[in-house]
């Protein structure tokens, strides 16, 4: 293990993320409230940062294992400093609440242990919605955008840190990458930011919403999330926004560079967009009695991307409706977005490539003399990324179970449970019964939200990066 | 496809459930009630049986999918045919419960949908357990047991019927196997039979709570199940009983012909105890208050081992327990027995492979240059193995959540519609909310006993057997 590297990369990562606290800090200058919160942390994360950045590492190797440690690392600290502003600001003055919100939001789950949002310094709301920018895309992305490192050695960093089964570079060299990745992000927030000051938001909220849609995480400025606005056009926006937050960034390169027909042709793109409608169609068939035909279609379009896309933004309170639709949802929570985006859940791809592999498995099994080939694209899949898709999908089951275990400790239904475990290893946010669109997750004990921070940034992280950290050999000195 | 042989065996298997069915027709006459609803089914039984014996096959050679199909087929028909007695006698009117009831039977599940068990008839509750009976050890592999046929062919129907990852063969020659499966099975029926009767239970009653101990069914005589008897040497008669019939089979049959120690060395074997240790500590922990030591001791006990063990059977309302052991149960509901026991669920070789797979699948992952083989019992597992469990949980998985999709139209809430599909799947019987220990299926539309039906034959058969029957290619002709 080459600690050394490890250091110096967690220096930088710290490093960037004080010079993203200023701009909280700017936030809290111009709207009058004391910026100390964020100028003392900033300097506090600044000094740790400088100091690891000090750290000469004998060699600048790294492997697969020091990649995802260093960016299980830089999580774990970066949601420890970041919650540090809450707490000394007084926002939310216990650090484990704070501490819960942070993972939340630089997770993009968007779960809140928040009564009252509306409470909060606008300082406060700013840097809560900016965790879920920065989160959304990833910081050690941004760090590979604006450092110069080998491309062997940031491919092992960006396959811990971008979501999906397998990592497409865009263009060889990985820094590139990362900058065309940021440069569409960035395009969109504005975009999204222009669109909803269309529909009557200040330049402030719709920036903080523009934040949340981009990472798919879901924390609103308002106590009833989007419900607040009541209008059609603002879901309207940020909907389609979801739409394309949740789609492979991949495909938005190749339409950039004129590809469109091969971006077209891309199979999880078209069960997507299946997905999406059948959901639609499904609530629109089981709640048109309660909102009218327009009313339901636009209630289902926002529901759909909001689940599917793991941002979890509120408008309706789906525990009204009939229960096959809460299922449904409890099933579109399992599949998150797709490969490659900023949601969250299994990610379509991998969803489709079980669901084959497990049919060329069984077909297999019935007829053992004919050969199976799993095929994605037209490409053929090989064994290895087959494996890897089961072992996740396994691992994530392992962990969902675990963690509505420990959550039941807490006494809440099973549905509580279930749903509130499902929520923070998808990255959504609500999930059913106690914890649905009317509820929060202030309910839970300190022990259970400490459970469900660490199940977020296993999701977030897609695992390794996280599971690295709780195994000891990661540790030992040779 | 070899649709002669598939009827020839399917024939068979007919005229065995005719013979079989002398047994409750003979309660019947015995009671002093009407035996014509069982000579009429036996009749038509053999009817329908006789006639597909009748057809010569061509060749006699059969392969997996033969034997699967064969497997499948004759579930079903068993399944329709058996239902009879109950629609005829009256005992179950509509035929839809009557067949939700004996596929609930058959499959050992013991999901109820009678409201009164007490009102049915002598007979009809003979018949109800001694479906468990038959259904526990399978109808095929009695067959095997007195039908003359080749090795090759009968591992095939042995496969699709025996429960577990692998089958091992006991003796070279399958029918020697099944002869010494259906002894041992018959053996402890006897034994627990005149346990039960010790305790004070009449011979009837005996009897039958042993038909369901034996399948791991959980079909009682009494409305209030075993709690009627309110006997801690009955739970516990019942509870030791249900640790053996949970156990692999093998290893009976290794202690017989006195490889004490191999049998001794088994690793599943000593996870299924420190399961059972563990479960029992928790339960007594979180109950101790309520039941005092001994009693939660006794219940500690008797729910778990009604519960990993799959029968179901019910003494204590676990809805008013600690939130965190019915999360437990729902844990042991998944686990489920040993491979090659007539319990339910995954079976617990299963998830040990699974761990263990994925475990050895994360270090890959992590470490790429590190080997990570998969052994169990000392011996390598090979890659076709470790593939086929992570194929049959993701097929679980995928019934589990498509069946509480399609149970949840009837509007009950998530914890009763995940918990019905997970208990059909794993057939275990109770499960969480509206069908915990104090309720019943009665409560779900015609549309969902079926789906549910379904879903128990797909758990009982281990996916397969019955999914084979839905493959369009096994229906067409060539």
């Amino acid at each position: 293990m080459n600690y050394g590297m490890i250091a110096y990369i967690l220096g930088r990562v710290l490093l960037i993320l004080a010079a993203l606290m200023l701009l909280p800090l700017l936030a809290a200058l111009v709207c009058g409230e004391s910026a100390l919160p964020y100028a003392l942390t900033a300097l506090l994360t600044a000094l740790v940062g400088g100091g690891l950045w000090l750290v000469r590492p004998k060699t600048r190797e790294i492997y697969a294992r020091e990649g995802f440690t260093c960016v299980g690392l830089s999580w774990l600290a970066m949601s420890l400093l970041g919650s540090l502003p809450f707490v000394i600001s007084g926002d939310i003055p216990r650090f484990i609440d704070a501490f819960f919100e942070t993972v939340s939001g630089f997770t993009t789950t968007g779960a809140s242990i928040l009564n009252d949002i509306e409470s909060l310094s606008r300082a406060g709301l700013f840097w809560r919605s900016f965790t879920h920018w920065i989160g959304g895309m990833g910081v050690l992305v941004f760090l590979m955008a604006v450092m110069p490192m080998s491309g062997e050695r940031s491919m092992h960093i960006m396959r811990a840190e971008v979501p999906g089964p397998t990592v497409g570079k865009l263009v060889p060299r990985a820094r590139q990458t990362a900058r065309i990745l940021y440069l569409i992000y960035t395009g969109f927030t504005v975009a999204e930011t222009i669109l909803l000051m269309c529909g009557g938001m200040s330049f402030y909220e719709a920036l903080l919403h523009a934040f949340a849609t981009a990472g798919t995480g879901g924390f609103s400025t308002r106590n009833a999330s989007i419900a607040a606005f009541d209008s059609a056009y603002i879901e309207g926006v940020i909907g389609v926004f979801l739409v394309l937050f949740g789609m492979n960034f991949n495909l938005f390169y190749l339409i950039l560079i004129g590809r469109v027909r091969e971006a077209l042709r891309s199979e999880e793109l078209h069960r997507y967009f299946e997905i999406i409608l059948a959901s639609i169609a499904l609530i629109v068939l089981g709640t048109f009695r309660r909102y009218g035909f327009a009313g339901s279609l636009r209630h289902g379009f926002f529901i759909t991307m909001t689940t599917l896309s793991t941002a979890g933004f509120c408008t309706q309170d789906y525990m009204l409706w009939p229960a096959y639709l809460q299922t449904m949802i409890v099933l579109l929570m399992f599949i998150g977005g797709c490969a490659g985006s900023t949601g969250g859940g299994l990610k379509l791809s991998r969803v489709m490539l079980f669901i084959r592999t497990a049919a060329a498995d069984v077909g297999r099994v019935v007829n053992p003399r004919r050969v199976n080939r799993v095929e994605m694209d037209g490409k053929r899949v090989t064994a290895e990324t087959t494996g890897a898709v089961y072992a996740y999908v396994a691992l994530v089951m392992l962990i969902l179970l675990g963690c509505t275990m420990l959550v039941s400790f807490d006494g809440y239904d099973f549905s509580t449970n279930f749903t509130a475990a499902l929520s923070c290893i998808s990255n959504v946010g609500p999930g059913l019964g106690k914890i649905g669109p009317s509820g929060n997750f202030s309910i839970f004990s300190s022990f259970s939200k400490l459970v469900m921070a660490v199940t977020m940034l296993f999701g977030r992280l897609e695992i390794y990066a996280m599971l690295i950290l709780f195994i000891p050999s990661t540790w030992k000195r040779r």
